[in-house]
């Protein structure tokens, strides 16, 4: 051995600084190392991520588990109330929460365009640490892969969750009966038209905020003794509300009645709404959800919603019905009825 | 309520035959419920995934879990030996497989680039179903997102996998002492030229095959009475033999001695290797591991890797060392030495 072995290999300090991601960043060599270091460590940093083993090893309580997993293409990838790091954080934990799960643990993997700033790649991911911070769960495993120009949009994450299963709030998609009461935790409409606002420079770009939010603590006011009354929750994601309502009537083989006047949308989302031809009921939420409670807890399950700030303006906003069955009717402010179907398509691509 | 409400609304039948991904088919609508039925729970269908719920709910045992994850953009998708598909199978299950894990579920979430041909994700889906099910794995959960033309690149994948640990086997980047025993359970960089030689069309295209493979078998043969014996695992893939073997040398404080005339390279990986300018140790394998074991069950943990057809070129192909610390020494066939250092980037940018 000479001595140049034994005092390691010399590398060359670059010669310009790079502030970019290059396709040698998803080497598996030292760029990769330096990123991980450098960018995702420093955020997300915690003991069982940092051995930067191959899987992550963590302790869960024997049983059952949950498990979900999202990818996130938003286009852009930051947006007033939020960026793509906090989103694919709440969107993941909230999957989790409608099942009534406890959130614990998160991967994240990342897809980057060769010639993404880290400067932008800094803000996602400092963004996504903290969410997760705030929701108390911890990012133990991850990856990180490189295309080249032109072959993402900046960047897309996954986000897979693990959660403990509460031992008695158990919601599921076809537990509805007729006559149990529809709660919508707050205004609709608010993520999707954030984005598209954003996207398409709108003069009122500025007054939407999407309303990104971890619903885990909403989750956690309907545990305990309320828990066994919680028949169904969705979080009405890509599709909308409609969508969520379409599903669990099919589900549960009921109908849903929606009452118009109790569905809140904001001034600035409904002016959107209106400029882009689009129906708030389809578009996208991310901090809101919408549970079936049985008649009987109803108002008690509002009134816990409403003493969270995320769930200030619930509202009792329809009922389960023995008609129609896999139909979801809006009773309009009109009073006049139509029925809600599931879109085919797209009202909003690349929404989530 | 009239008539055709409680017969259900009439959906027109497509005039042409939708034989392409549209962005329609990411929307939460009734594209993307068919997109589901007739493609991946067809392939995948399990009684877990079939609920369509929010999260899985999986039962595991208590105490520990191991949890991975992984994103698969490797070009092309399709490949001597493989897809996108399986290898997102393997790649996962191999992670959890060098932590001594016993993988169970996996989730799975695609990218999809809008026009990408139904024929290709049917085949690339179908392999990725095959993978899981000969490795006994279930596919609990999953989520499909599109994005325009232009903006992936046929299909990317997420595959993020949970196992049980072993109550014996667990190896650790960080175990391996000086004496230690380096096993090669096979030949190198097939998987690497496999995909080079498709991309670039060259002649032993159809000679070289993907080693893509699920090394659980190959792992489970090391558990019970010789697990304490097995001290570090990793199966080289991006960044190859090289890299996974620096890393370990770092983690343990170890140098390592490999001896070249023991590594074994088929005759059209290494033509190829030669033609492009590319060596062997840094190209990525999928089916390969590298496991550092105690000495004196070396010759042992051989003769059992060798009994399995992915085993049956395993060789002792080096020795962990007390000198040159946290340095891979490669001796070469000729018997001089040189440095086997982490390369800064990339040999092969989207190998997986």
């Amino acid at each position: 051995m000479t001595a140049t072995l034994a005092e390691g290999p010399i590398c060359p300090a670059p010669l310009v600084k790079i502030d970019r991601v290059q396709l040698g960043h998803g080497s598996g060599g030292k760029m990769s190392a330096a990123l991980l270091r450098d960018l995702f460590l420093l955020h997300f940093g915690n003991e069982t991520l940092s051995r930067l083993a191959d899987a992550a090893v963590v302790p869960v309580e024997g049983g059952e588990i949950a498990v979900s997993t999202d990818s996130f293409v938003v286009n852009p990838i930051e947006f007033p109330g939020g960026t793509i790091g906090s989103l694919a954080v709440h969107g993941t934990l909230n999957d989790l929460a409608m099942m009534g799960a406890i959130p614990r643990y998160l991967s994240s993997a990342f897809i980057l365009e060769e010639g993404l700033p880290f400067e932008r790649l800094d803000r996602v991911v400092a963004d996504m640490a903290l969410a997760a911070r705030k929701a108390g769960v911890l990012i133990v495993t991850g990856d990180t892969k490189v295309v080249e120009r032109g072959k993402a949009d900046g960047l897309y994450v996954n986000t897979t969750g693990i959660g403990m299963l509460d031992p008695v709030l158990r919601p599921r998609p076809d537990a509805v009966h007729p006559g149990d009461v529809l709660l919508v935790s707050g205004p609709l409409a608010q993520h999707g038209m954030a984005i598209m606002a954003a996207r398409e420079g709108l003069a009122f770009e500025t007054e939407i905020r999407s309303d990104s939010a971890c619903l885990v603590p909403l989750v956690d006011l309907l545990r305990g003794d309320l828990a066994p009354a919680i028949r169904a929750m969705r979080d009405p994601t890509r599709g909308g509300l409609a969508s969520a309502l379409n599903e669990i009537a099919a589900s549960s083989g009921v109908g849903v009645l929606l009452d118009e006047a109790q569905l809140a949308i904001p001034g600035p989302v409904a002016a959107a709404c209106e400029v882009l031809g689009l129906d708030p009921l389809y578009v996208a939420n991310e901090g809101m959800l919408a549970a079936f409670v049985a008649p009987d807890r109803a108002e008690e399950a509002l009134a816990r919603l409403r003493s969270h700030p995320l769930g200030a303006q619930a509202s009792i906003a329809g009922v389960a019905v023995a008609e129609h069955v896999g139909l979801v009717v809006l009773r309009t402010r009109l009073g006049s009825r139509r029925v809600v179907d599931m879109l085919p398509g797209d009202q909003l691509p690349r929404i989530c």
